[in-house]
């Protein structure tokens, strides 16, 4: 029976799920849960997962939901290069920090920057320059631990490493959600961090050509953006523009 | 080498740790960080965990963050019961599907409607009711799916499951946040929780004394903040309580 996975990839955890099986060679059958039509709200997809959201899979009966558990789970039922998720018991906790780190400090984190950023001015609202600041705030602690802390001077990737593991992928998938703001946002943001953006491209370097590939969407939403924030865009789109961007982000 | 754990009890990262430590005869020796005087941020604590948050552990030289994480580690070389983390690998997937879908959908959960209840008034400014009542809304979404997808009819604990697994800890560790808050706030938050309430019970039963005992901390917390904000409290009082409260949330 094929591996199904329930994804759309505006989702930055439904990438970081199915490109973890493109890097591993794993078969899956995609199953378009499209945001835009809510359809992770349908009886159908409850029935999937009840708690009505994406990712999730069906491994022949066996159902299971949230992208670090879904990763935790394949990779130990799939032959997958050990250094994603070592069996190694003081390498693997100390993944699993990171992992858990990501979870307890990107509570909002690139996703909620970028939404409260863009989601404003998209549904003809005023900025909330205030919230956006907080947000802005949060995020650039966050990127300095990464700077500071999980990264260090030996090794390109997290944690030290020569090579990458699945603590990489997730936290590279969340801080791409950046990709979609202005380019000047995104380099005052990223910009300072000379090791997150070193980091950042090895990461997609050595994840090609699946990392680029998933993350396409982004930049069509980007365009798209773009053209309808532009001068010339009129305001009868605005009414198609909220639903859009707010369950793309 | 004993274990060291770096906790304070007002946090509940630190409780669950201390608790899983308790539970399954795992000796510690306990290293308080005082969050009330600001020793996670002191130079000493930053060589055990440079992220400067509690709780760690140090088991011999190897240093680990992050208190899911650490349980992991914990169940992993110490000689525990299985179904605190089960070795069959559906089960152990399902309890990480309940454990990343707390650390992703309880971003301020408890603790930020309590700190967002209590705080203000603490510190004589008038309460947020907008912020506040918005925390609630989502924390009484994540309620009611633990009522009616983690929690089902068969089996006292999460996933249906007759016995605890660390699952429950977790949960039932962020949950008792509410006993700081007024009896009358507690009731109409959980009180339309039935599963929820008796779950909590059941926990607290099957993990006594040590489940009741490390969470003492919270109802001394509670009687300190209902006699300073008594009518009889003196406004002298004021100055010390944003510290003293702030921390503890």
């Amino acid at each position: 029976m094929t591996l199904k996975l329930y994804v759309d990839h505006v989702s930055h955890h439904c990438r970081e799920v199915i490109i973890f099986c493109k890097l591993n060679g794993i078969d899956f059958e995609e199953v378009l849960v499209d945001l835009s039509k809510r359809q992770h709200l349908n009886p159908e997809y409850k029935e999937v997962n009840p708690i009505m959201q994406i990712p999730a899979i069906m491994d022949g009966k066996f159902k299971l939901s949230e992208s670090h558990a879904i990763i935790r789970y394949l990779a130990s039922v799939f032959p997958i290069a050990d250094h994603w998720y070592p069996t190694d018991l003081y390498k693997r906790a100390k993944i699993e920090s990171v992992l858990d780190w990501h979870r307890t400090n990107f509570p909002r984190g690139p996703a909620g920057f970028v939404s409260l950023s863009l989601l404003a001015p998209a549904v003809g609202m005023p900025l909330n320059p205030q919230a956006a600041a907080k947000a802005e705030k949060v995020l650039i602690a966050s990127l300095a631990q990464i700077e500071s802390v999980w990264l260090q001077k030996k090794g390109r990737f997290l944690l030290g490493s020569g090579q990458p593991s699945v603590a990489d992928l997730s936290l590279a998938c969340e801080i791409m959600q950046l990709e979609v703001l202005d380019d000047k946002v995104r380099e005052r943001i990223l910009g300072p961090f000379k090791r997150v953006t070193k980091w950042l491209d090895d990461t997609k370097h050595v994840m090609a050509p699946h990392f680029e590939e998933v993350h396409s969407i982004l930049y069509k939403v980007k365009k798209k953006r773009q053209k309808q924030t532009s001068p010339v865009g009129s305001s009868s789109t605005q009414s198609s523009r909220k639903h859009d961007l707010h369950s793309k982000m």
